[in-house]
């Protein structure tokens, strides 16, 4: 029963800014305005009542994992799958900028010499964050578990304590709460746009409730149910604890400026930072520096760091929804590659660090662009289950079922859209254009993707006009230096029985090629080596024109080009290796009828990492191969062409016919039936 | 004659700082240590002078462009050329640092509204240096010459003028001669070290002397004349500005201080930024905002920004003699790969900015570590050629060019390395120290890939005991989806003649496998598609353990598997491709006796770039061949398994016997003789 906790430190954490900034915009008018905030407060938690029933039925409808985007995409067309998608991508990163920044105040509130390196310690945690990712963590871990319920839990018990405190007549009292505000005087239409912000402030409380829809395949089976189950308790706890804390706040007298200085009789506002509401609360209600204030404060911190870590998990699992419908690179949808992965973690890392240090980790402007990217995937999300009880009731018959279902998607459509107007309207000047700048930028990238993929699909799409019909057959191997794996190389095109079979050398350096090609007939490999002149240090040109020289000659033919290439054991080795090899073969590929072939080389420093080495000395070669029949080979076999000998001086070491390594050593009959 | 220019932007815009910091430094004992200056810019000029002799000398013994790096690695050992190596990769680094950070000072001395973007404007032309760096620019540009030429040219008719109004009696005053320095009391050592730090400081203008001996192979033929002649030129006018400028500095009584509000009498230094030296003289000899000097502070910033773009010519350089030695990747060793080139002005760019915002742009600090990177290459080299003159007056006589090689290089060597003893103990702590733990760092580095490549060169060479002898020769094609790609590997693989030839497909989803079954046999292309289970996802288990299999049945038998692989237009279409199909390369390649077939497919995206396609359609397939003479086809040549047929229904495109298109689409006989 692990899933509430991880799946809710997304919408649980919200409780963390919701109500501090909820009252933070009203005291904008003047503490008069504070006697709106219940309302504002309730309605934040009707809303979050509607949206919770809403994604119930969105959950049993769409249980695939797609959330939103699925139902958007399925339901309303590409534009608004691609439009919920970039929304969601934006999400991301802004979960993991808010909850950070709102994490980073909360631990000021509770030690606050740390207030200087308020934006270097929000940086430092996004860091933390990838490089545990990087590491790979287990989702399942309880560690994960416990800062969501001690969260829950404190912030609970504070609720209780304070109001029981209030009821037997020794209310808890916040620090500010007897400073007061200059309200500015405003006209009518400013005061209800006020009012209106305010709300969508409030409405932040919803951010993260929509993060269940998006992991039901992680839940046990049945997986809708349970789902649907940690849903409902989710959403009822965050609604408690809302409810709860903006009371309390209220209750306690809390006074929280956007601009501490705005707040008269708070002294030291330049240098002192203001307390976050919570730490207001837990303050007044535990006392000052007291263990439950610290454990309130500790945990509100740790579950916001978990809020954030959800983003993490969440990217990559939305970048491979997207690659499997062709919106972004397919190289995205492959499941449990690290790389891929690890470039995820660390592009969202940098993302999430670029907006800490354009914002300055400034909570109340990074909250504007968080609501709006959050209800415009509500939005789209419900009127796309709006459309889809609709096609249900067309298809399969009015049931009850569906009744409820198309009432409760359509109120939460409404209202979300509504709240979706009221943010932009009331906080477009105020940042919000931003996303509308960003969303349409990521939509277009998708839409091109997309597209790109279809047009390559339908290149190589077989129609009836397609005809192949290659013809003859020649082997080149290309000789740089003589080293083992050029050998490997030739031995394998050997094996593979060419029509005709070619040793070439670009000589680069007539001295060097002469001392190649002398070591070369030394060895009495049985053919002979070709050497065309390479002006301009360059390999691939003289090569490719020695190939289409063939061609024109020899018509239609493949020819298969052995390249060695080096297998290492370490990330770092890349850099040393291979470079100049991919280089020439990318050039080759480029050549009519050219295929090239990979002969692989194990470096020695591969082993530890596979198991295995390409090291076909006597009794170390193929170690790793297990043992198997040998193959019936004729009596007095000879020494043909098919395989190498060795300068007459070398002595031959000794063989154990039979044993599993000497099949590879051993002079193989090319005659002898392989099949 | 452009050579001079070019090269000499480096060493002569040393002008541009050295006066300035040799004075600065003196003026912390007080004024009364400016009567020293001319003694210690004497001295510097001798050292220059010295010094530019040495590498007369050096650039005639070792003209290959290596310069004191081979010197000292053939002269002194690896260890010396490392450290060298290392002095450079620093000075490199530096050379971009302090230039744009001395440019930058020079601009707002014209312009001091823009001081508020001291370190944003330094950052800002590292920016447009990497971007024209990155583009390509021609080195040889008659543009790059004027900076040089009107740098040189306005500066030394500043000196004549200011020298002329003073014997006119009309001494220039700068801005600054009225401000006074409270001198610092020091001890009896305390003003000798202050003296020896001038001094060190004012080596600084022999920074870039070193630039023409790393680059002797751009000179025009005789090379090593033309080099000697310009460094002997360059010299000439370097000791001719440094020492006049100095001059007309302390005529004109230029008062500069490390931090401006020591300047007693500089009213708001707290706000207004400190003009440099030389826009200080400029000036107050051509009066204050007057076009020349408007013109001398734009010439100073354009030859300061091309000193710094020399290094972005030289560090890609000096990576590839590392590369060619075997103390850098290999890769460096690829001339005119613009990859390679690109990354090197990247990471050469990234490490400027770096140091510029950890310097914040502070000319003095950085000058520190520059003047002791620089010297110790100096230094290092100049002892190398004394080893020279050494060996070459025990090999071939005493000559009397040896002696004077000798005692010129033996003179270099000891002043520099007394300089270089000065800068080390005078600036160890002001900052220097950096630069002696970053160079072992990279020394260990270089000697690191060093011995790797000769780790590996053991691994490769072929020995006595080598034995390859593979048997067996089977095709595997790899089927993932039926297109055309697909079919175009499918028959490259049948022309190569295989023993034997499957068509495998790795099966996933059993409902798109039944699908592609039943596509694939429509085709009815004369094999059949072998599907082998495919549990967790995974292609390159199945098809290694199926590899396996049949390898323990038949024997050392090679496995040639055909993968198709997409060729692409544009840089990000790699992102797009091909990353799966790479992973399962990449596996298969650690299997026993796998070697990889890559059969390209050019994207129509790709023609654009390489001028052709992989169309094989008729009328359109392999436009790009030359016409060749059609081979020989017995009349009547029947359809073989050779090639592919289409579906009964397809109507077959005409055929044009003799063209060249036809070569490819028509069926060939795989029986005709193909030799
Ligand atoms: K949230
Ligand atoms: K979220
Ligand atoms: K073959
Ligand atoms: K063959
Ligand atoms: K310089
Ligand atoms: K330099």
């Amino acid at each position: 029963r692990l899933a509430l906790p991880i799946f809710a430190s997304d919408a649980l954490s919200s409780v963390a800014y919701a109500p501090q900034e909820l009252l933070m915009i009203l005291m904008i008018g003047g503490l008069a305005f504070l006697s709106l905030a219940p309302w504002i407060a309730a309605c934040v938690v009707i809303l979050l009542l509607v949206v919770m029933l809403s994604y119930r039925q969105l959950i049993k409808a769409y249980p695939s994992g797609g959330g939103d985007y699925e139902v958007a995409r399925k339901n309303l067309g590409e534009t608004a799958g691609l439009t919920v998608a970039a929304a969601l991508l934006v999400d991301y990163a802004l979960t993991v900028a808010v909850s950070i920044a709102s994490g980073v105040d909360n631990i000021i509130s509770a030690l606050p010499f740390l207030n200087e390196w308020r934006v270097e310690m929000a940086i430092g945690f996004v860091v933390i964050l990838v490089a545990v990712n990087l590491r790979g963590v287990s989702e399942s871990s309880k560690l994960f578990a416990l800062p969501t319920y001690i969260f829950a839990g404190s912030v609970f018990l504070m609720i209780v304590v304070g109001f029981t405190r209030m009821l037997l007549g020794d209310a808890p009292v916040a620090e500010s709460a007897s400073y007061t505000v200059q309200g500015e005087s405003l006209t009518q239409a400013a005061m209800v746009l006020l009012v209106l912000r305010a709300f969508a402030s409030g409405c932040s409380a919803l951010t993260g409730v929509e993060a269940i829809s998006n992991g039901v395949q992680a839940f046990r089976l049945p997986k809708i149910q349970n789902a649907q189950k940690t849903l409902v308790a989710m959403g009822g706890i965050a609604i408690v604890l809302f409810a709860g804390l903006t009371a309390l706040a209220l209750t306690t007298g809390v006074h929280y400026a956007e601009k501490p200085c705005d707040l008269q009789g708070f002294a030291d506002c330049a240098s002192t930072p203001q307390r976050s509401l919570i730490a207001q609360v837990a303050s007044a209600t535990f006392g000052d520096g007291s263990f439950l204030f610290f454990l309130v404060q500790a945990a509100t911190a740790l579950v916001l760091l978990l809020a954030a870590n959800t983003a993490f998990n969440g990217f990559p699992m939305l970048g491979s929804v997207l690659a499997r419908d062709g919106y972004a690179p397919k190289a995205l949808n492959t499941r449990g590659d690290r790389l891929i992965y690890s470039n995820g973690v660390i592009i969202l890392g940098l993302v999430a660090i670029g907006i800490l240090l354009v914002f300055q980790a400034n909570l109340t402007q990074l909250i504007q662009l968080y609501v709006i990217g959050v209800f415009l995937s509500f939005t789209l999300g419900q009127i796309g289950m709006v459309r889809h009880w609709l096609r249900v009731r067309r298809e399969n018959g009015k049931t009850p079922g569906s009744m409820s279902g198309l009432l409760i998607n359509g109120l939460g459509a409404s209202l979300t859209l509504i709240v979706l107007l009221i943010v932009t309207v009331t906080k477009f000047t105020h940042g919000a254009w931003v996303v509308f700048v960003i969303m349409p930028i990521l939509g277009l990238l998708m839409a091109g993707v997309h597209r790109y993929y279809r047009d390559v699909a339908e290149e190589i799409r077989v129609d009836p006009e397609v005809r192949f019909g290659s013809d003859g057959d020649l082997a080149v191997v290309l000789v740089g230096r003589l080293d083992k794996p050029t050998l490997k190389a030739l031995d394998y095109a050997r094996a593979a029985k060419h029509d005709r079979l070619i040793a070439l050398h670009a000589s680069i350096d007539p001295e060097r090629s002469a001392k190649l090609k002398a070591e070369w007939d030394a060895l009495d490999l049985g053919i002979e080596i070709s050497c065309i002149p390479s002006p301009y240090r360059d390999v691939a040109i003289p090569v490719s024109k020695f190939i289409k020289r063939d061609r024109a000659e020899n018509g239609p033919e493949v020819i298969t080009v052995y390249m060695p290439t080096y297998i290492v054991g370490h990330w770092w080795e890349r850099l040393l290796h291979n470079h100049r090899s991919r280089q020439i073969q990318q050039r080759l590929l480029l050549v009519h009828g050219v295929t090239v072939s990979l002969v692989p080389w194990l470096l020695d420093s591969s082993e530890m990492i596979y198991g295995r080495r390409s090291r076909p000395l006597p009794g170390d070669a193929r170690r790793g191969l297990p043992q198997r029949p040998q193959p019936v080979r004729p009596a007095g076999a000879r020494v043909s062409n098919g395989a190498m000998r060795l300068p007459e001086g070398a002595t031959p070491p000794p063989r154990e016919p039979g044993a599993d390594t000497v099949a590879n050593t051993t002079v193989p009959d090319p005659d002898s039936p392989t099949k």
